[in-house]
């Protein structure tokens, strides 16, 4: 009798693939679609048939909206940076996805999953930590396993589909793009050669000829560093996201190019257009600019960078991960109130801040709000400085 | 006899104020003006007519070109990010105006130094501990010391100003300005009620109806860190942060928005514009991000954010500040190359890298540059993430 | 009708003034002496017999024994390491006492507290920030208000005692000693001219000729990070460090020398000695190294310096601290378990660990536990060190 | 004709094993033994006649003890702590001998190069990416190769070497013992199994039994951070690390028990022994608390941590060692004067300092020196916690 297996399934060819493939090795192939907000209705029913004409066992689509929201984007908003100050993660989707198909593996009562990560990029890492961490599970990855021995696996998966007379979708694009909730990511074409990217890379984010004349104001609601209003009206946080998408992208805000390392230690160059998720980033830092205190403001990135690093690197289920969460979660409890985003294209700045917990020097305005006098600044100066004085003045008399 | 004293001079209100002040006090009042670039030549006429108006002892203006791209921009941009991730320090000309000022000092033979510096503000402590570190100089501070006495002292200086027969100009406006070759700073106004900026805070930067319909393209070229050419064109730096300003300002780029923690320990509202600084900075990191291994990457930003506090908070001279410098000095060994810079409006993009530096892996593209096994790819993912995995493995088991 | 005031008060010197002191100014003064461990009952009936000579309208001792292990020592010894790596910050019962004397104030129903620092060193800023972060309390600080008009302080309040009649216990000793549940702290004398210490800087631990002869070996348990069993017997928290201080002085464990940068930013050169600290410290560590992710282990330190240098500088109820322990509590979901102490004298070493979360890898031994082969080691070093390896390469050929 | 290949020799079992193993194979082996220490004339004698009796090629015995000196004690020194703040990195002469073999190499002209660590240790890690930074060399590791065939390689390795008629120094012990210049490192043994070490694991320290009754003091100078001479007289520095090792050794100097999370993430349990370097790291840690101001030694524990970090895990030739390393060689510049160490035994303490440059407040002693009035104290406690006394004054009333 047939294996269970469960496969992480998008549609593409690589996951198209792995069906046949794991078939013939005895597998009866489960998969689950775990829709991350990256496709519409038809696209989903496009999915769905393809599974049945590949001959899966059973399919099911799984709506990782909220799952997406409470898992990644609430702690990455309440951090508040990008992988290395840049990138915004936008391929978080994984480990979402890994915990739909460990969730469908548990129901069938299987400890075999699958995926179509290669062997050459970050996914696989993710991919594989990320179940790892969660159970004792068999991991197999038909792709990496044909990598063994084929060089142009893409060419390879091809023929092997339609050899059993399974159609390909032809898409030879210059940029391999990949699309969700939290964004567009795009990589290869003239970025590859490190030159400027051509037409060929575009996603959401308009170009400035088509950008509106009008600018654009939202106001967005926090509840301890959670977005969970926009312009009054309570909105579930996944869909507050795609609205923010659909109101930014038009003005090309949240579009960036850049350079990261990845984590097998190459460069990788990319661009990614996040309008929702930058937007929210902008806002979120606003208010916490106005409530935080200073020993707040200054400590928190360096936990910021760590949680980033633990998420793009495959560490998403480590201990540190939670222990960062929890400082985090703290250091929300006043991040309460309104911020008012503004476009004109291009960027997006939050303009205007309100909470009950602004750290306002008893409601006053800064030039106006000195309860001190000019004896206690030049204390505060003198003493705040000695350890820098002294060090001047022992050492222009040592000689220095 | 009188005593030579040398006031750090702007020819505005609290200055202005300061030469009669100094004098009815016994002092030749020796007025320095350190042009960073926030003045054309009408107003640099002005500024010294109006020394000689209120009857200083001498005159001289410096050229603090290329003292503040030395001494600032170049490490600051080496660094790589503002002050709490956002504003571009850009009232650190006030260190190079305490070096001419005390340049100053030693000529005329005298120890006696004076500034026109708030006892409410940070500036004051940027003065002063630069100072003290300089020598044992004595400062004298008329604004901290009328405040001791007089709660609205800008009516009270105006007032005094013109009981001697001096005029006053009139600016009063709703919001403070500060501007020098590094860019424009505002403060007050609406935003210091945390709403959004009106019109009258409008600096270098062009509103989007003024922006260009065709983007702009800038070629930037670096040597170990440091912007030495525009467009393939040897320019001295701080002559290429000016261009830098003229070309991005009418795209309005470099406008930011942000609440800062000041060294006092109050939020500090304020609008920057800082068109060529913002460029610089986004170029700067798209070649580091191309040039720099994976780990130096990752540990330099605590050393900007460390770099970045110490030029805010006053901490100019500590010893510290020559120690981040030395390792940012070391970093940009390799940072050679040439990126260019693009705008649409509204924000500025590296689109372009090129450098004998770069980390690709042997000239291929990222997709291409495999040269490692699946085993390889599989046995990186088992030890790199084998702390993580036992934990989660140990922890199962133990009840957790 | 005189006014109510609550008094931290000690019995010595500094706040025997201030009884009078305060009286003739019109106050009604409640003594509270917070009992954190450093006084036996010999002490503490003195301390209550002298509050009554001095005619306080009233005094309580309030154990502060618990209060100290909760809110201080499971913190510090969950963070790990001491200020500046060396001092376990035993003036931290300053915060408990605060408490304890605003919780009398608050009976009272009065806003008025007295401290007996003085203006020129630590205590004071810990005392005011704790006092300002409770409460809109008005701090009065006689000390520092004698020092406005006398150098000599301790002479004057001597003589203003002794003309009240009230005697002056005679303790002119080189070093300024002090003492509680969590150690000993003494400066002056040798010491502050950077020279060796003399015999008068005695705590409680033991010189090399008293030690036993036999080794000492401690067995403690720890749940949550929490020191909560001796040897297999649960003891509360206060009545375990007091356990370890009396076990291990004995064996000269736990005395350091040190200088440290203090908050006013001069340098205070001290010796500490703090045997059940020091102990409870190298448990904890031996059992984190083993329990703890690599991850954990490597994050944790940047917590720990921070949380200390809160504690240090008097930033107790900052909320950055909150945040801190946040992410310590976190961290110590798995630090339980027991450990081993061992002492020869002159130090003191974890031996053993005994924890069902120790991350051995399938309960093997290093060398034995290898359930990888030789290729995935391969690939694993390949792609570890991938960046740093481009790097050379590329930079030998780009002529670096 | 056979090719030319140098290996990292130490006589022991598995490069013994190695000659063999590689002329079998073709190859010409060169043999470099790189004392860094650890051995007597006697043993070196040893190791040149087993090279012989093997058959090597050639055999060359280096010198190490400068290389190590200046390649990793005066850095490591000057940053300041151990790995994961406990162990002095004792096995870090790997980068050295691989830098003596890779001479070596290029003397013959060959690019291939051996070593005898296995696949299961972080030396192997440490070994070859040091050997890829260098050059491009070809590694050769007969021990990880036979690995993938035979399990018990130790046994394979003696049966090998008995076979071909080389005799084999039976030392089969508890501990795995590794000595050179910078101490002992042990594991294995009964602490493999999380319990106290036995007797087996006993290196240079002596047991308190044979500690001198009577205590040692030792000044050593330095200039600029490294240590340059020993009861005021000038010593090379691999002479003078070795003869601290023979002073302390004697009164238990300098061992610890510690876990590390090895570089492939298992724990790693062992005893170290370096009475000499934990000396040193003492020493100077008491001058630079004396000289540094306090944003130096704030900052300087980040770097210190990176810096041991990367030497760990292989990184020795990573570019961030060598910024880390201008970062540290800056902060060094008034590390300079003599600190006298004293021991009882059990422990070191550095108990006396001596500077041009100690942050003294104009040489006065901490208590003597304020030269600030009391209002400059208030001044600065209130501005120096503003930020927190807001947050806890609008946090009251905003209901928190």
């Amino acid at each position: 009798m047939s294996q269970d297996i469960v496969l992480a399934f998008s549609g593409g060819l690589d996951t198209s693939f792995c069906v046949p493939y794991l078939k013939e090795r005895g597998y009866a192939v489960h998969t689950v679609f775990a829709d991350t907000g990256g496709v519409d209705a038809e696209e989903r029913a496009f999915i769905e048939a393809r599974a049945a004409e590949l001959g899966v066992a059973s399919h099911v689509t799984v709506d990782g909206g909220p799952a997406i929201w409470a898992g990644f984007v609430t702690p990455f908003v309440r951090a508040g940076e990008g992988y290395q100050g840049q990138y915004p993660l936008l391929v978080s989707d994984r480990y979402l996805i890994v915990e739909a198909a460990l969730k469908r593996a548990d129901e069938l009562g299987t400890r075999f999953v699958a995926h179509g990560c290669t062997g050459m990029g970050n996914d696989q890492v993710r991919f594989d930590l990320a179940v790892k961490a969660l159970g004792d599970y068999t991991i197999v990855a038909p792709i990496r396993e044909i990598q063994k021995e084929h060089t142009h696996t893409r060419a390879y998966e091809q023929a092997y589909l339609e050899e059993r007379g399974f159609g390909v979708r032809a898409k030879q694009k210059a940029y391999t793009i990949n699309e969700n909730l939290l964004g567009v990511t795009m990589s290869g074409g003239e970025i590859d050669r490190w030159e400027a990217p051509g037409e060929g890379a575009r996603g959401w984010c308009a170009p400035r000829a088509e950008w509106p004349a009008a600018p654009l104001r939202v106001r967005i609601g926090f509840v301890e560093g959670e977005a969970v209003s926009l312009d009054g009206e309570a909105v579930p946080g996944h869909q507050l996201l795609a609205r923010l998408n659909r109101l930014f992208a038009p003005y090309g805000v949240g579009r960036g190019l850049y350079t990261g390392d990845t984590t097998i230690g190459l460069k990788g160059r990319i661009i990614f257009e996040a309008p929702g998720l930058i937007s929210l980033l902008a806002a979120h830092r606003a208010l916490e600019e106005a409530v935080l205190s200073k020993a707040q403001n200054r400590f928190k990135p360096a936990v910021a960078r760590q949680w980033v690093e633990l998420v793009y690197e495959g560490f998403y289920h480590d201990p540190l991960k939670a222990d960062l969460e929890a400082f985090l979660a703290s250091s929300q409890r006043c991040v309460n109130g309104e911020v008012v985003l503004e476009t004109h294209g291009g960027g997006v700045q939050a303009v205007a801040v309100a909470s009950p917990h602004i750290l306002n020097a008893k409601g006053a305005t800064y030039a106006q709000s000195a309860d001190w006098g000019v004896e206690e600044a030049e204390g505060f100066i003198k003493l705040f400085g000695m350890s820098s004085t002294l060090w001047a003045e022992v050492n222009r008399h040592a000689g220095r």
